[in-house]
């Protein structure tokens, strides 16, 4: 591998090194393609299930029925978005995927992945760590501040959010993944 | 800076590589280092002003002080340890970032820079968007989970919390210049 890299690094020109080598850039090319299909399954499916999630009781009081749903917390409204948004990106990134799989030494559409990447790894944590702090006051609550965990009552809408959480957290380790692979794949060519 | 980019890309040899161009790799390197600074100053500064949030209501009942404290709270806790964390990592990260200054085409550090920096972006932005969650529970509350707002009483806490979060944001985003401009220097040598 790294002897393919030299070759590859060497100026001997272009011809040689589409016709032989970048074998392994090729191979990084085509992971990065399959990697990011799982990463918008993952963000799809943590929108999608987050975005479901609904549960109201089976009692009610004269004045108040108790239900629960995404849009009562922002949080999860914010992590709803920022998946469909990462989804979005990825498939938009699809097309760029592609040319670093035809021409594996072309910079270009490395470095705008490796950017754009970057910044939506950025987003992605950011929604699903703090989808994921929510996550955890409902199922433990806090009791300096007297916030009850509500798990017991919503049971169901806490499995459904906490499967979003694991969903986006796949989501992340994908685009990590994205990021290094391109990070490798820039080193040399 | 693309000519430049061009002629150190070339293999006329190392010598001249290193004599004359590289010039906007050297730049990035040391820019790479001045950022490297400032995270590590946004970050324990993060640190600190979440590790000694405190604060005792002055007033009691015969069974219960009201206090709270950073480590009321799990997130806050998970906060403190990352963002120590990521300061410490800042710092011993300090040398490679001279080796990269003083070698302005070698890939190795900036490789083993951009993939660690890509994994400590991921942990600083996580618990800083997780704190940053329960900052905004602690301010606003929640009806349909009747967690009630607690800064009406702990003010002061709340703000220190909030400058914490306010201060994990900037070493994320220092991160993530860190990660785009290794990319940028990683394109060409």
């Amino acid at each position: 591998m790294a002897a393919l890299g030299l070759v590859g690094g060497s100026n001997v020109g272009k011809a040689i090194a589409v016709a032989r080598p970048g074998g392994w850039k090729k191979g990084l090319a085509i992971m990065d393609f399959i990697l990011r299909l799982g990463g918008i399954a993952a963000s799809l499916g943590a929108a999608a299930t987050m975005g479901t999630s609904d549960q109201t009781l089976p009692f009610f009081t004269q004045f108040f029925q108790f239900e629960a749903s995404y849009d009562s917390f922002t949080t999860f409204q914010f992590f709803v978005i920022t998946m469909a948004l990462v989804a979005g990106y990825l498939v938009l990134s699809l097309p760029f995927s592609v040319v670093a799989i035809i021409r594996p030494h072309a910079p270009g559409p490395r470095l705008f992945l490796i950017i754009l990447d970057t910044v939506f790894l950025t987003l992605a944590t950011a929604s699903g760590a703090s989808a994921a702090a929510i996550v955890y006051l409902a199922h433990n609550g806090n009791q300096d501040s007297n916030w009850l965990a509500i798990c017991n009552q919503f049971g169901d809408f806490c499995a459904q959010t906490s499967g979003a959480v694991v969903a986006s957290f796949v989501a992340v380790v994908i685009l990590v993944l994205l990021v290094i692979m391109s990070a490798l794949a820039l080193r040399r060519h």
